[in-house]
């Protein structure tokens, strides 16, 4: 498989979750989290899924297409370990859905970052919520594993619901 | 069609003509030019499908992976309207494919870019030689369209072939 092939197979598994998890929420109430904005073609997808929702967004800078930028009053701009925590104390345990991206090409600092944010998931979810993300959270309590599509091969994508 | 249903057709269209290129381009010999390295993502996939040829790349500067950097004897660093102008003095019109993703975010931006670099590609092919584009060609002379495969919509990739 080569890179080109990775990314395909990467974006095709995103988008699957990310269509099938509107689908389940349809009847849960909530809004969204959007963590690691990047170039906006998540952000653009998930506006397109949630169009009546409250989409949040979380980065550290605004990269993304200029199509793609989010009203300010509904951006955590700084670092995720920080923001997530005054979103939680803002926003409440009110998302319907978590999607984050935040592996890095770097494994070492993969681990630290998911180690790092996959715990304080919890505190931002409503009961019934989804996370879907690039990273595994097993580890994360009060989050359990869900099944996702079956065109989505094992491992590529990981989607818990908030206890 | 969201931003993210888009990078994932385009990738897709990529890889499918490609494909076929290579398929197609099994008798012709010749060496591999690729316009535009980025990450690095295209050249993985052309190094696969030709293990056996010569891939020169082009750009401005190097921002690839660290797993998929040229040999620095097969790079040509630098603006493409003065690096092509040099390969061609030295490679001679002997390569066997072109692949040049030369389309910016800006679209005049893109205009001007085709109508510098597209003229400048006929002195880097053989005959029989194939040009794949993200961008159209149809103005620049001896090259003639030819046929995609069936799974890339009309107008989203660009195929030639040198006079």
């Amino acid at each position: 498989m080569t890179r080109l092939d990775a990314v395909i197979a990467r974006l095709k598994a995103q988008r699957s979750a990310l269509d099938a998890a509107a689908q389940a929420l349809a009847g849960t109430p909530g809004h969204i989290l959007e963590l690691g904005l990047g170039n906006g073609r998540t952000y653009d997808h998930l506006r397109y899924l949630f169009p009546d929702r409250d989409i949040y967004v979380f980065d550290r800078e605004i990269a993304s297409h200029p199509d793609c930028r989010p009203d300010p009053a509904f951006l955590f701009l700084g670092p995720m370990a920080e923001t997530l925590i005054a979103a939680a104390g803002t926003l409440g345990a009110n998302a319907a859905l978590v999607h984050a991206d935040i592996g890095y090409g770097d494994p070492a600092a993969t681990i630290e970052n998911v180690a790092s944010l996959g715990p304080k998931f919890p505190a931002l979810l409503r009961p019934g919520g989804v996370v879907l993300c690039d990273q595994s959270l097993d580890a994360v309590a009060a989050l359990s594993a869900i099944a996702l599509p079956a065109d989505i091969a094992p491992g590529r994508y990981h989607a818990y619901r908030r206890d």
